[in-house]
């Protein structure tokens, strides 16, 4: 950064908070804006700090939403929102909203963030990487002392790893239903809501309404191998995947696996095996992003010495296409009826209720974020998102969009889950500049 | 029967016992035992006498070795073995030897019986029919007042469904870790034996010593659905299968099922699916009665959104021949190694400790089962058994033999299990007319 290159220009105001009087100038051009860079080590530091919480005495992280990790987390998260200016208050469905006032505040808020919640013995970076990124755009404009045109917002949604609940709250989605379930914690939802200071008993007060938020942003790890394996910088997301789920119940006949003949068996376990084998024939059988997995299977009796007679599978398809997701299911059900009646067993699939819909990013949003990535100088890919995400849900009240980073390896959801601080760098400067150029429309 | 056809034969004798002293006559010509044939309706009678120990409060029965309903069927069973005028004896394992004197004592019994005890929510027939016509086959000799040369044995083996228990202790392989074994019943194996009358501090004075009984038969269901679906009575045992067990794991990694590309996975329930319908073809490549299964399977972590990233399996090959058994296993252990090539994941076998090796019948016990039967008007099959028999015991220190008879729909370890009532009546004639077959040689 050149302080000394600092141009006044009167279409940027002065902040009026206190934190701020001691700009020695108050705006940028939009030449300058464009050379704002993050500061790694910031960045770096924090993601650090913030994996301390909830550590288990093995070192592996637990800050599983409500738990007291989670709510220590949250505070410290909290205390740096303050001393970066935001005027902070957590909303009904425990979620951390940081506010910073625009020039006009007659414009909606341009907002961004992400979650701090993870899944237990998570990795440091799911989530964190956004909310601190997000934090980070906010103190490199006060560095700068710039004031946008668009007041901002942060935005740390609460448990997101438990169903996307704060995101849920905040899009009217959260149901009473899902108010009572039991959350990961242990507590039941609107228990450990209100344990990080949420108000589930006026959840509707925490709805935004369709239109009240100009864009949203949500920068996150790949959690997946394709910008590594493609050795690429940045993934423009071009929408979050639909997911549905199936119990598969295979019936075949238990009986003695030493008297009954191989041609007299119907061994409900190679039955099962064929469907497996069948379903990702299937979802490899066409191009495209799909992915369909058999994550789960449980084989009963189950003894060596038992030919099992029945085995219940779970069955997952993510695609970006809902007609998709069901064109390849059609398929597999024909597959599915064709190896039932070759090994004399049964094959029936359940639907589950946790199906969700694909959610498509602001197309003109994407083109911001190429954009802006490839001004920086870094390499992009135009992809999905397999995972699910808060910004599915913010998607049904405002435009969105999502920032990609690799994550080496692939690999998620686990203590391994790393991305290179170069390839955070890089997320974190995209997002800046994205807000940027966003409130310059 | 016809009482008047009886023919007073000098070799012969009468039957010394005070129940037998009101016998008309005391023997008949080797033709005229020929005709003897069992009680078709005291057998189904005791059948369902016995299936009625160990019943629960829905009727299925848990008559588990060592449990209140075995002690009570035991209970039963002596109380008819002594009003049929037999001996009656515990030994050290827990076993019921119920003798019979011959008209030679000095020659070495011949022995016949099976098990009542059963598997948990287990058959009526699978044990009982054999113990209950052995029982039948002392009625009728009673009943035509003839004596034997050979002295005979009605032996109730103590726990075969847990693992052999009273048959190993009577062939002197019973270990003293055996005997601390945790039993179905909930008791150590030694307080189990204890409580049906055996002795396990002196558990070495079952054993019976090589040579010490001329012949040892059972009768026993087949469990398998072979004779039933070739329309056949009776099957003559060649022998019981050897087992054996592999624990097997297959490692993957396990990652996100949304983010991770179908191409980029090491999904290790794919792997087993494909290793799964590779024993399935390795073991029907080849001409043969062998059997390969693979009964368990659990899939870590298990959820639909988390790719597979270890698969433990249960694999067990059982056959006649021990070689056979490797020959098949080192086929499947090649496929194993190109499956987790092409996969890019690894699959370990781990050879399980409860191997069983095959036991042979005795050939000419074999065809004295045979043309007894075909005397009888009865088809045959040669066969093997695929399960495990105390007969499999018994074989290491007796020429030994086991009867057939057809299993309904093959099932077996099943409250569905079921026998033909005149299958069962020709099982215990074939019994009867062997061991008089025996005896005359």
């Amino acid at each position: 950064m050149q302080r000394r290159t600092f141009i006044k220009k009167s279409s940027l105001t002065v902040l009026g908070t206190a934190t701020l009087s001691n700009l020695p100038i108050n705006s940028w051009s939009q030449t300058s804006q464009s050379s704002l860079r993050v500061n790694s080590k910031r960045i770096d530091t924090r993601i650090f700090e913030l994996a301390k919480f909830g550590r288990d005495e093995n070192g592996q992280g637990y800050r599983v939403a409500y738990t007291p990790g989670d709510r220590a987390g949250r505070a410290w998260f909290i205390d740096l929102m303050k001393k970066a200016g935001l005027d902070v208050r957590i909303d009904e469905g425990g979620n951390i909203i940081g506010s910073r006032k625009g020039k006009n505040n007659l414009l909606k808020p341009i907002a961004f963030g992400s979650h701090i919640d993870m899944v237990p013995d998570g990795g440091n970076y799911d989530g964190a990487l956004g909310s601190l990124s997000a934090l980070e755009v906010i103190e490199i404009l006060n560095e700068n002392k710039i004031i946008t045109e668009h007041p901002l917002e942060v935005i740390v949604f609460a448990n997101e790893e438990g169903g996307l609940i704060g995101s849920m709250a905040m899009v009217g989605r959260l149901t009473e239903a899902g108010l009572q379930q039991i959350s990961q914690s242990g507590l039941v939802m609107a228990d450990g809501i209100k344990a990080i200071g949420g108000n589930p008993d006026q959840i509707k007060n925490a709805i935004r309404p369709k239109g009240a938020i100009h864009a949203f942003v949500e920068l996150h790890i790949e959690q997946g191998g394709t910008l590594e394996t493609e050795n690429l910088q940045i993934g423009v997301v071009e929408g979050i995947v639909g997911i549905v789920d199936w119990e598969v119940v295979v019936e075949g006949f238990a009986n003695h696996a030493g008297t009954t003949p191989m041609n007299l068996r119907m061994d409900a376990l190679l039955t099962s095996s064929k469907l497996i084998l069948a379903v990702n024939e299937v979802i490899t059988s066409v191009p495209g992003k799909q992915v369909g997995t058999v994550g789960k299977i449980e084989a009963l009796p189950g003894a060596y010495n038992v030919i099992p007679g029945k085995v219940t599978l779970g069955l997952e398809i993510r695609d970006l296409s809902a007609d998709k997701i069901e064109m390849l299911f059609a398929e597999i059900e024909k597959r599915a009826a064709s190896i039932a009646t070759e090994s004399k067993t049964k094959i029936n699939f359940i639907r589950q209720a946790s199906t969700s819909k694909p959610a498509l990013t602001d197309k003109s949003l994407q083109q911001k974020i190429n954009n802006t990535a490839n001004a920086l100088g870094l390499t992009t890919k135009f992809m999905q998102s397999g995972a699910g995400h808060d910004t599915q849900q913010m998607a049904s009240i405002a435009p969105v969009a999502m920032i990609f980073v690799p994550s080496v390896g692939g690999i998620s959801h686990s203590p391994k889950e790393f991305t290179k601080p170069e390839d955070m760098t890089n997320g974190a400067n995209v997002l800046l500049q994205t807000i940027l150029a966003i409130d310059k429309e």
